[in-house]
């Protein structure tokens, strides 16, 4: 049995090469997806793709149909879904993939520190489980196979 | 024919009195729903129906199940779900709250300010319109009925 | 038992009172609805809620939405939809509208002259029935109440 | 992770070849699938299967069921849906499949041309994401694999 | 709480009066529908509302869309299905609303006579409740209500 | 807005008596629903019905089908359902009604004692939420309407 | 791509062979599963597993409780149904396992005689195509994958 | 055609292993899955993975999270659930996943001994197939691949 896992959060700092390599060292059979993490090449697509928009609302407008599309596709075929939130930017696409999943019926294990626990409480109840570290989801996801 | 419109967003300012007022001069046939917008109320809930929890992590678990059954039958209800991004707070719960109602087929329209286009860019695209006004929403309820 | 029926088709003929009067005199217990029938507060909407747009392509997409958004809740109220498709104009979202119908379930009437027969067989096949004219189509309602 | 791609539009042109020697260039792990390209054999298939029917009316009968048979099929196998519209025809199909697509959860890309943008708007609000050129479709296919 | 009742089966034998009479003597809140009971009615509307056939085939395919339409419509409403097997004919229509309420998840209650236990034992073992009798039908429903 | 609330659980106590007065003493709109609470009533439905069974597992298999006809139709009718566990009795009707009422999206409110803690944890992550006495769970659908 | 199709239909006759027989010389890349074929097997597989049962009644009761769990599991694993109506027999097993695929979306190819044309006038008009052979139905298949 | 059972029930004896020896000398391609077995680890999973918890309660609540997790991810891979109830303990999480399995569409096979027959009446109503004995259960197994 193998399951596919999409990562969902941040795309500024390196925490899914974290998760992969932890995973890699169990030997979880595990296939894992997630968002465009180039932030860039995310915020860019639209223009990419489509050429030169308009004003920045429609260049955004633009990229967001892209992601989107990538998003919703990878996060279909995951099993579950590991939403992270740190501690800067707004992260509203981390909050929209973890309901997604969850409204989808897809297991959703959130990862916030304490810091965050008290804005994040709804949709930490609405988790499968919710842990502060990724060493912790690594080993929820170890117990799946166990 | 009567609509359920689910209200979610920010509860620190009164705009959900705003849609309402203006609903009701145009006569609009909406029964507005939406969270708890006593904001230590909807802290506390969980202490003032269980009791007194071992600390504030473990209260805002037990805030956060009864949120959750009020907003699961209210969204349940609801044909229409406006959410209301302010420039302030973290407002996971008015992202939550979005996507979820995408996630389960229900139309969504999304007030943001400029301020919040780039980072509310995916979640708009998902969503049946976006505006920028309390006034635009309202009005868009009334093309319903036209 | 009431039933809601969403007439779907061009807005370019009255066809849709022809029906309302119809179901009228055979005292129909029913409900109809449908798109925005005035053409130009179709086009216009994005313009009208949201003001002036960079060009005739995003005009569009913000009428779109506002449109789409109406369709989207009305279709969902109805029991059984209606699409008829006249001999002028590419008729889309007629088309759209009735293939919506069909994949969430809904039954599908479908009004078409002979000239079309071809173009549509396999809407045909995928709807309820086929008839050729407003008043089969009436009399079609008029047989689910007898 | 392969992706199986159905595409949808007219048959009457190679666009379907061109988008896949794009993807075989690009290594994409893509399966297509994609209605009957042979226009007669999509026209006669109910009188080679059933034998002579009554009439053209019939005959197109015939052939639709074993046309949405087809179809229903491999759209349901589809990750992804990509309908292209041209300038020609009623394409009414191709209007039918994108539909469908989206009524059943199944992200789109749309292909029109600027000449078409006005009539398809509601669609393109729909779809995941859209296009004007094949290669603009492949590039967005090619995004979800980066 | 009121319920809709369908009451499919055979239209030879009057035991639909004699459900509703014992229903209403039970003061049952029950609505009740079901396929149209004319025979002739069911078998000519075909051509009753599109006109003349080619032969005896296609005006069975022109009846039975409108008898689908109808029957679609009001099982949809239905909140539970009682279905009846008599002695004589074939009676797949009945078969087929019998099963298709179980698919879509609507309880059945299956009245058959002994002779046709065997015949029947796979969709009794499906149906929520099997009874011998109109009158034992009538019991079930009142339970529902007690 | 009304709701529907479907009480699960021992039919040996007069709990449901007392949530009933309490929500009628705080004027919630809520129809209170359930199983068969005359136990003798509920053991013997099937030979009630059917008349006497071969033996004592033929007549629970007979009273089992009536048993889950009542409630298929009352649990499909419900908005949430409260599941209370007593210190009694096997309880799996119980179980299977509170997850029954999970599995297909109803939020459901657990009363447990805390001498069942332990062997409930599993279900009482699952449900919205968990409570130990009636009067929380009446406090609990108190502030849904708030 | 591999395509499962469930074979509903009679068990006295060798049709299923001939089905099999005519896809392998087609070179069609399908898995066929179907009912139990062995007549006795089938109506005695309850008290093959469970041992002897009270009467011929609870004896067929067993019997279907494990012909279901079968059919449940193959069916959901099919991508196409046929179902094979001939002229001996009730066959209401065909018929409700042609109906389980229409309401569960599954596109079903019927085969029937002309002598059944009338009796399965609503069943056909439901089925995504309607043959009047074997040999026609395997050519339904390889249409499927030109 | 392999398929993936899911095996619930109490984890106190080695029925599993008796199922999966069974079925591996009768050659059957099937995948067994199931719950934790090592019944310490499953309590104290919570705090091995989050740490100590503040008192009882709450390290079940941390440990329910991690093996609902578990439940819910292998039990959607299932294809048949196989609910053993023994004659000890209270089985509520051998009655959840047994009814979470029907509610969700996947056919249960449920063995449980004559002592049990009463209590579990309802539920082995809703099942496929109910047995007395592991033995049987394989039996019913090697009956869906013949």
């Amino acid at each position: 049995m193998r399951l596919t896992v999409y990562l969902a959060g941040e795309i500024h700092s390196s925490w899914r090469e974290e998760v992969k390599q932890k995973a890699a060292m169990l030997k979880l059979p595990i296939d894992f997806v997630g968002p465009m993490e180039d932030h860039d090449r995310s915020d860019n697509i639209g223009e990419e793709i489509l050429g030169k928009q308009p004003d920045a609302i429609f260049k955004d407008a633009a990229a967001s149909s892209f992601n989107n599309l990538r998003t919703e596709i990878l996060l279909k075929k995951a099993d579950v879904v590991i939403a992270l939130f740190g501690d800067k930017y707004k992260q509203w696409n981390t909050a929209m993939d973890a309901s997604a999943a969850v409204a989808s019926g897809k297991p959703l294990i959130l990862i916030r520190s304490e810091a965050n626990h008290h804005a994040l409480k709804e949709l930490s109840r609405k988790a499968s489980a919710t842990v502060e570290s990724v060493d912790q989801a690594v080993n929820a996801l170890y117990y799946i196979f166990e």
